[in-house]
């Protein structure tokens, strides 16, 4: 594997995780109260084309980590929806 | 402008805004305790790299997308910081 996608899996690894404690904090706390709705939105949109966009590259770390973040914010954006 | 890069820069202006309404509700309540400090930190540093692995590839839309969402994510960060 040559040094960019390995930079880029390292980016996408750092990324996708941090929406780990977030998904837990909020799951925890059960308030999403300041995150924005919109936000959330906006950004699971995003995600869902930047997958797209990585399929047709095609970019691997593209695919992987915009896949599981797709998944991890809109678990958050559930919560959000559930909490308010 | 070919199809794919047009697909990449509609994912990442909606990535991008998506920080938009995050940073305007957080800066409007003064708080973000519902904020994970970990997920804030891992993700500027993940925004970071892809910013670099969007130069090395080289993709406009990885580069101005990650660009612009690296200012947003450190100001709320910044305001995280301030108003803990």
């Amino acid at each position: 594997m040559d040094f960019i996608t390995l930079l880029g899996l390292l980016a996408g690894t750092l990324t996708t995780i941090s929406f780990v404690p977030q998904l837990l904090k909020t799951w925890r706390t059960k308030s999403a109260k300041d995150m924005s709705l919109p936000m959330l939105i906006s950004f699971c949109l995003g995600v869902f084309l930047w997958l797209v966009y990585g399929i047709l590259l095609p970019s691997t770390p593209v695919i992987v980590a915009n896949f599981i973040t797709l998944i991890l914010a809109l678990m958050i954006l559930g919560l959000k929806l559930r909490y308010e």
